[in-house]
């Protein structure tokens, strides 16, 4: 058992940050919120940005960029989203520092105070469809489909690497379009790519679904949802793609001539998301060894470390010839050779499973003489003898199965931790003695989920989406209910 | 002559904002200073920034992320870099808005004050060096090679898209070495990287030197640049590469055991290049027409249009065989059918010429019968009847051809606007009346430079690597000189 990971039966919360810490994805900086994702992390992030890039450009998406800043009257603009947004977020008032005339270092300039203050975006919608209101006359500028890559910040009092941080990164796509029926067409497209994205890659299965009014984003006339469950039985809501009406259209006043020649308000979506994700990655697949990556998402896909000691240390250029081998049959594959003589095959092994390569090969000796390599997986932790003949393909093949079993491992124990209750003291007992997800009746109220959440501090995650019609009575309230809704605990 | 396009001979300036929001590059924003970077402007940075990015990992870095906020206090710890650095750019002052209880709208929240003012980054030196210290304990965690792509914030008081905004986005690259040599050596490294890309993507032919005490950056023991002259004759600063020294090591107390086990401060060197470079590449390549751009960077290389009417709508299918045969033969070639009918072939040619579009083909039903197409470059604007057998490999050898056209058309012009100067009255004429980079003794004192720059507002740009040794004397104070350097009024 990996020295430095606390293990998940002892704090889950503590294994977390272990994790993200030992494995090197990212740390706490010393701007209180703000996080430093470290190279590891990053590059993890990369892979799961240039996906989901591709699958934006791949459905007529571009990138554009906007400002950083947003004027604080644009926030109250549209009355549902400053009661949801415009509080808690960082605000900059002036623009120049001076030095402190009775000391050392520097002082704000109090001459150089703004006129409007600026905040630091916590989402775009406002300053993009200020934007919009240029760009969009008629039905032929539409539809509008543009995507930003962008930081954004929320001043968030209780913070957790990647889950919960101040400032984060994060995709925001915003568009615009003739009809509801188009932008609603988007946003479930939208949602759809996220859960694609989600499962083929991350490895991570996804509930999608519609959030009650409670826990609508604040503008949106619906918000969709994809909806995950971490190993300890809590829900991550992993992304969100909201059908925005004419909201943000009539605060901006984005009118465009329609082709039967009427003006009419441009229909808006948006959906995002962030570096969020990368919690909930860690959270489906890891272990109290370190870090588990499906395949598709790894930096380094296979890691090969020679196995000798100072005496055999002459046949090390045999060993870096089967590897040159190894790896020009699977030029696709991202390989890692250690050959570092200044630590020890075990710190490596030890080192690798921290880092959750997904395969690594041992070559040591007696694998010279037989043809062979000892090759480990990181999902499984076994450890299979190969011959090298037809190595490429054997590791081609080992890179999908471990990606696949990642993915039905995560399905497998969703399942398991799914439950579908129909009363009160059911929906009370799975939730403290089992956790997980549940399946139960609600009356539709908003009243009846804040007592719920109140109670218990499980909320409605969605409403999932095809939900078959079911008549039974909320677990709460005993009112007549007319489906079964998800219900979590959630980060 | 394009008609939203003010002539480059008329006013330079006005040219370049026409080009800049004509092709649909970017605009200004609601926030001062900030710009809104639009698809297609964005589409060409992100080629621009991949290509860099390949380069920067091929040379061994890693991307990481860094908080957007420093705490003011951090800008203090390296004396000249306060004195650079920390005056104008944007302050945070408070975490929280409230809704203004005497009306409409948000307050920003009294009882929110931070402790400590957090400023937008304006560059990452501060927060990253604080972060090394914990990442840096021995020699065998160097050389840490690290590479941030962010957006940063400059209060600048008179901005212009792309060349000088408030917020930019760049790439900042910050290495930790163990010894001088080695960061000196990262420095020199990443000045080439940088010039290599200018010149074999951009097109843009650059002077390597390095800069004056006077033109350093804040807190570098020396601070080398890439320079390109512009078709006015002003002179761009293109990038920048820092050697460090110890400063900020010393300010935020980064040590590390020495291979030989002594106590030792770490190496820095620090490099950028940003959107700022944009400007760069439409202002050495662009015309009355619109844009200009390299092939390795048009995010539209080929465009193809077909020449119809309604009479021979008919035919559309026959020209749609032909352009799916050109596109078999060109795969890795980015190409755009346009075969939209409510828009004229002359409209099309119009747009495409004014976004830059290096190769256009037209083909009409004369084409068909002949087996050939119309292929027009915007380099030079030249129309060729081409027959479509070899056609893959003729627009193949054409891109090449226009990549290295435009790179000696600008060489060109900056050996013509290149003036050896001796005296005084000769260093003003030209300045004046022919403008562009002037090699001229001088005494190497910061006093003459300034003198210089008071009465010409032209600034020694670099003192270029490998500069010839020769005797002479300065051309404003008279004193003796060892070196020409390198003048220009610059952007």
């Amino acid at each position: 058992m990996s020295k430095v990971i606390t293990p998940q039966e002892e704090d889950y919360s503590k294994w977390y940050n272990d994790i993200v810490q030992e494995a090197g994805m990212a740390e706490n900086s010393p701007v209180r919120g703000c996080m430093v994702i470290k190279p590891y992390g990053f590059a993890i992030w990369e892979k799961m940005r240039d996906a989901l890039d591709a699958r934006f450009k791949a459905t007529g998406h571009q990138n554009a960029s906007f400002p950083l800043l947003i004027p604080k009257s644009f926030l109250s603009k549209e009355a549902d989203h400053v009661e949801g947004f415009a509080k808690e977020c960082a605000v900059v008032t002036h623009y120049r520092l001076k030095n402190d005339p009775n000391g050392k270092g520097v002082i704000v300039d109090p001459d150089a105070r703004l006129e409007e203050e600026l905040i630091i975006r916590p989402t775009s919608e406002t300053i993009i469809w200020s934007t919009y209101k240029n760009w969009i006359q008629s039905y032929r500028d539409l539809p509008l489909l543009i995507n930003q890559w962008a930081n954004v910040m929320r001043w968030e009092m209780r913070t957790r690497l990647f889950l919960r941080t101040a400032e984060f990164h994060w995709q925001e796509g915003h568009t615009a379009h003739a009809t509801d029926r188009e932008a609603i067409d988007e946003t479930i497209l939208m949602l759809n790519e996220y859960a694609n994205f989600m499962e083929n890659y991350m490895a991570v299965p996804v509930i999608k679904g519609v959030k009650t009014a409670n826990e609508r984003f604040a503008g949106a006339v619906d918000t969709y949802c994809v909806e995950a469950l971490m190993q300890d039985g809590k829900a991550l809501q992993m992304g969100t793609s909201h059908f925005l009406g004419q909201n943000f259209a009539k605060a901006f006043d984005v009118k465009f001539l329609s082709r039967e020649g009427k003006e009419e308000y441009a229909w808006a979506t948006s959906w995002g998301t962030s570096t969020r994700m990368m919690g909930g990655l860690i959270m489906t697949h890891s272990d109290n060894e370190g870090l588990v990556l499906p395949p598709r998402l790894a930096p380094i896909q296979v890691v090969i470390v020679p196995i000798i000691n100072k005496n055999t240390k002459d046949r090390l250029s045999d060993i870096a010839k089967v590897v040159d081998k190894i790896k020009a049959e699977i030029p696709n594959v991202t390989v890692k050779y250690d050959d570092d003589d200044t630590r020890t095959s075990g710190f490596k092994f030890a080192e690798y499973e921290l880092k959750g390569v997904p395969i690594r090969i041992a070559i040591g000796l007696r694998d010279l003489e037989n043809n062979t390599c000892e090759i480990s997986r990181r999902d499984t932790r076994e450890k299979t003898n190969v011959s090298l003949d037809g190595i490429g393909q054997y590791i081609t093949d080992l890179l999908e199965a471990i990606q696949t079993n990642l993915y039905q491992r995560a399905l497998a124990h969703r399942t398991a931790l799914t439950t579908k209750v129909d009363t009160w003291d059911e929906f009370v007992d799975v939730l403290n003695n089992k956790s997980g997800f549940i399946y139960a009746h609600w009356d539709g109220t908003s009243q009846t989920e804040e007592a719920i959440k109140e109670a218990t501090k499980a909320t409605i995650r969605c409403i999932p989406l095809n939900n078959p019609a079911e008549k039974g009575v909320c677990v709460f309230s005993g009112k007549e209910s007319n489906q079964r809704v998800l219900f979590a605990r959630a980060y």
